[in-house]
Formats: C-alpha cells, structure tokens, sequence
C-alpha cells in the first residue's frame, strides 16, 4: 500500500548515498591522481545530512571536508567519531572566531584563516599552548567576502614570520563566478592566486569550487573542493557533465474532491476553475521549503501522469489539478514532487532562486529516506 | 564580551515566549470569554518551536492545539507528556490518514476528518475498538484545498447516522481571505458555515484563523485557532492591533576587511564599490533562512548605526558595507539582521513573500534562545 511510505510525515525526500558517491568519484577523476578531492559538507551537507554523506565519503576514502562554523564542525566531528573514522581532516571556513580557540585546538579542527587578527590569535594559542596547530591561509582574490585582502597580503608575503607556529596546510582561495566558464574574472583570480602562491614556495593549494573542477586542471592544484556538485547539482545548471541526479522528493495525496465551474482555490481564490474538475490537496507547502513562488508554476506526477500545481501554496499543502488523471494514477496514493519533466532546475527557476538555496532551505519536517551508502561503499585510495 | 554570545554558531535567533503568551492572551480577548482561543504550533511551531510554544501556552491555560501532521503531533504529544501536560487537545489538520488509525487512536489524538473516505475509516475503526473516538469535522466553505466538498456535506446532511460512534468536538471552517477585511469572501464563507451548522446543532464551530480573530464576533463561535498572530506577525502586515514581535536575529561579524573603489563584491561580483570601502562579512546565509533575494535590499543594525546589505547573499554568509560606521559600533561584533527600520515585514517584501514562508523556513543551524516561558506563565482560566 503506497500510503505505508508514509507512516507519520506527509512527505518524504529520498538521499542518494551512491549517487552523491558517484558524483564525487566524478569530480575526483577530473582533477589530476594527486590532487585531492575534499567534499563541502556545509549547511548540515547542503541540506541533505551532514553526518550521513561525511561518513559515507570518509568510508569511500574522502579525507577532506568543509563545514562553515563550528558548530557544523562539533557535529561532523561527533559522526566520525561514532563511525570509528578518525582520519578525516575537518575545516571550518568561517576560521576560528574569537573564544573558541581551545575548541578547535581540543578537537583538532582546522580554521581557515581570514584575517590576520584571526592568524594572530590562532598562533597565539599555539604558542600559549605549545602545539604547531593546522590552518588554512585564505587569501581574497575577487570575492571581497573571506580571506585576507590585498594590504594583509601583501604584509604576510613581507612577514612570513608571522607563520611560526602554525602547520598551514593549504592555501587556498575563492571564484566568484567560476560556473560562467567564459567569464574573465576566473582566469585573473586564478592569476592573483598563482602571483601570491608563488611568495608560499611548498604550500600545497586549492582554489576550484564545483564549478572550478570544471574549469580545467590549471584551476585544481592539490585540492578541489567541490559541494554542489555532489548532490548532484550542476552549478552552472548544465544537465549531463557526468553528474547523477541525488534528491528524490515524494509526497502524499491527502484528499481528492470535487470542485465546480467558477470555484477558486486556495488562499486569495487566485485560481478560478474553467470546469468542473477534481482537485488533489498534496502533504507538502512552503514550510517544508515547497517554496510558495511555486503556485501556478510547478508540476507534479502522479502515476504516469503529470498535473499543474494550481493556487497558492499553503504553509502545509498544495493543490492540484487532477481532473484528467485516471483512477489508477490517483490510486498511487502520492505525488513526485520532482520528477523527469521538472526538475530541481526548473524548480529553482520557477522559484526565482537557484537550486542550492532550494536544498539547503528544505524542511525538517519531511521523512529522510537515505538510499545506499556505507554498505555499499568500497573503500578507494585517497 | 559579545562573541561569547555565539559560543558555537554565527547567528542566534531569541524568541520571546513571553510575547507569544502575551499575543494569545490578546487574541483571546477578542472574542467573547465562552469561546476557546486554541494555538496552532504547525510546522513546528511556524518554525519557532512547537515544543516550547505548546507547552508555555499550556502552562498558561492554552486547551486547543492544531498541528498539520501525525508527526507533529507524535512529537507534540511528547512534549507535553514530558512536562506532565494532559489535559490538552491535539488536533491534526490533515485528518488520519490511510494506515493511521492505531496511531491515532492510541496516543488519544484528534483528527479533522475532512472527506467522508476519512469519516468512513475512522468511525469503522471506533466500531471496531468500541470507541468512541474524538475529531474536529471539516466542510468546505470557499478554499477548494481540504474539507467536504459541496456533495459530501450534502450527502453528510441527509445522513446524520453517518457520524454515530464518533465524539465530534467541533465542526469547522478556513478562511481563504480573512486579512483582507473587505473581501466579501469573508461574508460569504460565513455565511455557507452558518448554513451548515444549522445542521449539526449543538455541535460547537470553528471559523476563525488569526486573521479572523479581526474580523468581529460573528466570526469567532465557539473557538478561533489563530496562527501567525501568535508568533508577532499581523496577517495583513499591520502594525498595532495589540500583538507584541517575538524575533529577534543577530548573526556575528565574522570578518572586517578593506576593499578599494572598483572591487567587486561577493558572486558574481553583482556590485562594484565607488569608493574605498570597508566591508562586513556576517555569520548568516540562505542556508539560514536569510533568503538570497534579500541581497542588495535589506540592512542590518550594527551598534547604532544601520548598514546595507550589498552583492549577493552566500549560503553561509552576507555581506554588509560598514564604510561608514564607528569602530565603537562594529566592536559589538555582531548585527540584528531585524530591527527598528528593518522588520519581519520589510524582509518578506524584499523577500518577495510574506512573513509566514520566512519564519517557517528558517533554518536549523542558528541557535536558538528562548526568553521567558514557564516559569513566569501563571496559570489562565482556560
């Protein structure tokens, strides 16, 4: 009975563990064998889980993983921990904020440093400490967000001193615009990068984002750093590259009911029916990140048949036209929310939005279904 | 020091329990003191908190709790159990669902029953256990999304037999257009539910949502089931009418960095500088629930002073022109992404939404503080 996918949640995503191990065995392949492949695990794995992608990457040989703050980092750690992983580096790219030096040094984190203050206070604690502690060096190259700007670079390259202490492991930098491969901007920030790189002689180095381990080997140093693209989300919203699709997202068909000719649906009656139809109220809305620009836009399938998404969306559900669906379609008890004739793109675009925002804003309320993972997994050489 | 304010995450959202109790004792004294104000604490809570919410509001004499889901209410029903709360109602708008009923019946919950396949299943299942099991009854009066349709309450009319076995608390209704007090929809929909009740006499009505807790007495019957009143947003957007704000949300400044006349900012580089600037990066992004839209529109407050939000808004962080703000207002280290010039209102019509898709989509990494709450509730008269 379909209605048992459902037992208590009125709709369920559906996590491809193999997918989004297959995704980043792509973007390793792109890279050259000796450039590593980390994986960003950010905003709880991009919405998708956080602790059940680091360790199904860790198990797979992944060694590398970015969250952004360390709370994100406290959670990964206390995963690999309950996995009995225990060589995988985590980096926190928001870098180590003032208080909570003793928390990453006790846990072994890794700061991307920002700014000199945060170097200084990190070397600091080292010194306090007695430890050589890890860090990241970020330098800005035409982001303007994180990272050291031209001044504090250019006072680093002049006091390389300042160092001491600390076991910088990478250096890295940001593309702005990496997934619009003609834009100039990557190839000067690529070329900032290289200029600074070379004042770091034996730094290993990492600058590609997902869209940057597109951009060609010249983009991907020691470390790419992928994150979209692992959940199986073109960042310049190409179909293909490789990159199999991750989220599944299926939700219960609640009621269907008879409507009349002239009857408006939904919040605002912004609908008006043209014919007597039959309407289906579907267990998902903006609450569950169904985002509610969705009205009037989406699709979903139903069986073998697709049906509009019509009136505004609900907190909690929305409403379907399904007045030419047959009853052994309506009998499936549920509907695809994405689905092959709509996408997590055309999703994104009917929402005005782009697709990771779309991932990352999804609900806590629907079930997780995670398919594949661990068991699956085989060890590979990092 | 105020970084020790975010000891682990980049933003904390504080809730103020207090307002929240405060808001529904307003909103009770709206109706006449025979008519039940009862809290909807779906979607967790409007994404505030449905165990906190329920449970403070239950210590204050609150009896009526809406959720959408089981789930919800699994979760509820816990939380109330866990505070030695029980004499409060848990009513699921999504009615029970195929599969269910056990589930239902054994944690004593209360569906709105909202077609006859429903009413059909639950009262079999009261036959069945000998019974006789609680629910809400729905009928459609305008909104074409859940509820008995035209020809189901008729058929439910003529055959009144159809209810036995069952304890039906309430008949109720929803309101499609209740914030716009001019809509004749309102009258209209009250005027089909009254219709309807002259055939259920004796059985108390529901009507009112928070908007239509404004609307006056003649919408108020037996209960009203406000929402986002009670979490400090008015339905139309209003300022006034007596509700106190609930939110507040302040991120860290996690970086303050240089940038020259001519830099670009954040992806895409959407903005160039005109002059030498100083730039904030702020611990808060879409990832958040601080929507990508909002880049380029909203502000912050930081110390004293108000600061824009420029280029676009990051998954993790935004980023915010301080140019001109003292180094005594950016030592605060931190900046309230709401304040006086910049409320839940503002936000949501940067936003493109409205403020219900805000506050249920806000994410879970930022911490959460509660202000006030149970140990200042005194005991209501219900």
């Amino acid at each position: 009975m379909p209605a048992a996918m459902f037992p208590h949640a009125d709709s369920q995503l559906t996590i491809n563990l193999d997918a989004i191990l297959a995704n980043w065995r792509r973007l390793d392949s792109l890279s050259p064998a000796q450039t590593a492949t980390a994986a960003m695990v950010k905003a709880n794995g991009y919405g998708l889980g956080a602790a059940r992608v680091g360790t199904m990457l860790a198990a797979a040989g992944c060694r590398h993983f970015f969250v952004a703050s360390l709370s994100e980092a406290i959670d990964l750690a206390a995963a690999f921990r309950d996995a009995g992983q225990n060589d995988a580096a985590i980096m926190i790219l928001h870098g180590v904020q003032r208080g909570q030096e003793a928390d990453f040094a006790a846990a072994g984190l890794v700061p991307v440093l920002n700014d000199l203050e945060q170097l200084a206070r990190w070397r600091m604690w080292a010194t306090k400490t007695g430890q050589k502690l890890p860090a990241l060096l970020h330098f800005d190259t035409g982001m303007t967000r994180l990272g050291l700007d031209a001044a504090q670079t250019d006072w680093l390259i002049n006091t390389p001193q300042a160092l001491d202490g600390l076991d910088i492991r990478h250096i890295m930098s940001h593309l702005a615009a990496a997934e619009v491969q003609t834009d100039p901007t990557n190839q000067q920030q690529r070329d900032r990068f290289n200029a600074i790189r070379q004042f770091f002689p034996g730094l290993p180095a990492s600058l590609a984002n997902s869209a940057g381990c597109f951009l060609g080997s010249d983009y991907h140093f020691q470390m790419t750093r992928p994150g979209i693209a692992l959940y199986g989300i073109h960042p310049a919203g190409r179909p293909g590259d490789g990159l199999q699709p991750v989220l599944g997202w299926r939700a219960r068909i609640m009621q269907v009911r008879a409507a009349a000719a002239g009857d408006k649906v939904g919040y605002n009656g912004t609908v008006t029916l043209r014919r007597d139809s039959r309407i289906a109220t579907i267990g998902v809305g903006y609450a569950d990140g169904y985002r509610r620009q969705l009205g009037g836009k989406a699709s979903v399938r139903i069986g073998s048949a697709t049906a509009p998404v019509i009136g505004r969306v609900s907190m909690d559900s929305i409403t379907v036209d399904v007045t030419d669906l047959t009853a052994d379609d309506l009998a499936t008890g549920r509907a695809d929310l994405l689905h092959d004739a709509y996408d997590i793109h055309s999703m994104a675009i009917d929402a005005g939005t782009i697709g990771y925002e779309l991932i990352t804003q999804l609900g806590h309320r629907p079930a997780r279904q995670y398919l594949g993972g661990p068991a699956l997994c085989q060890p590979a050489t990092p």
